[in-house]
């Protein structure tokens, strides 16, 4: 079991990284010193792989949600909240979150926001879960609007990553948590590409459950390092959007439909290293170095029949600045640049060049 | 005008206490050193009065809730969040909330919330408002079981009492607000009790602005020292509490129709009242002194035929804790005893007393 401890201004706690992590969770709640929880909340997908084996442990009752990135809502967040009213729970209770992003996002604002604040403990089932999502505090839900547009920093107070949830994973939810691991390497820790599969096409089972945990717990480091620095996004936490100003316009202009969220930031990564070597930013070998990376994950959906300008209207309202505002994280050789001013006919001419080009990966 | 200074784990603000303050705000926010505030948040019973003045004067458009507690909703913060979305409000915009207790409310938890937290100002316009919803940086909406059941610490960035605003108010607002100010009195300042006024019944137009003034900068006072001591209700901030458990739970069997917030408090901690005297934690004199300050306030909504099961069976719930677990706040002679079980069989005992009596009242 690898153990990292984060620093957070509600507060430190740690996220452990490990094999079958789940099976052991009474026994890892109480060696943390933590309260046992009160409920389980998670989704219908995770509920009969993993949800309901920890609460027949715990002998706790589990909610489960439907789902699905529509039901990170707040519909969701009232429905959880006034079941935990039903079950009386008090400000002294803490609850256990199984899932993915949108389970741990949803259930993390549910705990922010009921009788203004529980603890939490977050499990995440999914390698985008475990290095993205459930890391760094922030909670939040959609509105019709655009994606986490209503949030909150709320830490919690553990996170457990067991790894052998991902052995339950289809590939493609594999590959979209692996674009994130780039991204992480490409910000903070170059020698985490080496430990993607190798394979071509690649065949993830072939990773051993060692290697996960390594890959796991350095993009773990890279993000809790930043997030350390700048747990509100002031400045260096910036570069955790790399990939993300297009990758979400993308996930908007498609009605979050067409991609998963990995997927979407592999292309908004590779859109941003077209601005990025057209500005100078990104030489032809960190270009090659880089896209060579995210061609290792495998195929994902693709953009040659999308309308570059209509996705590009999407980035203002999303990045949760004026349009003009915008600041764009590019890939560099050695890490990225932050605040970079790109005008939307630029973007679009970019987002067409790899129109062209990206067919190929379709 | 009077100046309160509060600190708080969000950041240390001001309350700035004064006749006609609003008619100056362009010129105070600018001398606070805050930004410009981007748009007014207001509800239909405040905004022909206020709301609409200011936001002349700030050149703003003014977003109208509808008025009342009903409105302390979800919904209310949705709309909210979704009109700043249109107007492309990013992190970096202000708002101002304009109103009573259910518009700061609910202002500053879609403030909280709102991209995962942006600043705002409270302009409190009702009595409640000034000395007690708007200090202290509890903010959030009711849920069908109860009220305040969802909600953040989000402290706004500054307070701005306009005691002018205090004569726009139907007197029993202001015997409303007044409850709180004996709550005050009683907990942290005894001789706030001789700024109540004298004549009977009372005629609210007698009192000065700077009697207003006064009285709500010294229930503030209280408040805010309490608060910055304990502003998660770890300990001392229970005492603010007072009058509010049975308080809580009349206005829950009521659904919230019959009684306005100070009335309901009132009753309450005349209940509290029995209840202490009955344990001998207030004298004769001790009692005769808090029903005589309450008595001074005017009439209320009476409590004669209520069933007293049925009002001691919200007890629980809305005090946010296990049923066994709500801590009373009872009244002692030179101040309040906090945490103390009270069984729920004299919990209606207490309240049938205090039915028998209370009707001289009613």
């Amino acid at each position: 079991m690898i153990r990292i401890e984060l620093s957070s201004a509600h507060g430190d706690y740690a996220v452990l990284i490990g094999q079958d992590l789940l099976a052991r969770l009474d026994e890892i709640l109480r060696s943390e010193g933590l309260d046992h929880p009160r409920g389980i909340v998670t989704d219908a997908t995770v509920g009969p792989l993993h949800g309901g084996r920890v609460g027949d442990a715990l002998a706790l009752g589990v909610v489960e949600l439907p789902a699905g990135e529509p039901h990170k809502s707040w519909t969701s967040v009232s429905a959880i909240c006034r079941r935990w009213l039903a079950d009386r729970f008090d400000r002294g209770a803490s609850v256990l979150a199984i899932g993915g992003g949108v389970v741990t996002d949803t259930v993390g604002f549910a705990a922010a926001v009921f009788l203004r604040g529980i603890a939490w403990v977050a499990a995440p089932t999914t390698l985008l879960g475990m290095v993205d999502a459930a890391i760094g505090g922030k909670t939040g839900v959609n509105l019709p609007e655009g994606k986490n547009l209503v949030g909150a920093f709320w830490p919690p107070r553990l996170v457990v990553a067991d790894t052998a949830t991902l052995a339950t994973l289809p590939d493609r939810e594999l590959r979209s948590g692996l674009a994130e691991v780039v991204k992480a390497a490409w910000i903070g820790d170059r020698g985490l590409l080496e430990l993607l599969p190798s394979d071509r096409p690649p065949t993830y089972r072939s990773m051993s459950p060692e290697g996960w945990q390594q890959l796991v717990a350095r993009s773990v480091s890279v993000k809790s390092g930043i997030v350390a620095a700048d747990e509100r996004e002031g400045g260096r936490r910036k570069a955790l959007n790399l990939g993300h100003t297009l990758g979400h316009a993308l996930e908007a202009a498609t009605s979050y439909r067409r991609y998963l969220h990995g997927e979407a930031v592999a292309w908004g990564i590779e859109a941003e290293a077209v601005l990025a070597r057209a500005r100078g930013l990104l030489t032809p070998s960190g270009e090659t170095t880089l896209r060579g990376a995210l061609d290792r994950l495998g195929s994902r959906p693709g953009i040659a029949d999308l309308d570059a300008e209509a996705v590009c209207r999407f980035i203002a309202v999303d990045k949760k600045r004026d349009a003009a505002r915008v600041g764009w994280v590019l890939p560099t050789d050695d890490g990225v640049a932050l605040d970079q001013r790109v005008e939307t006919a630029e973007a679009v001419a970019a987002f067409r060049a790899l129109q062209s080009a990206g067919d190929r990966r379709a």
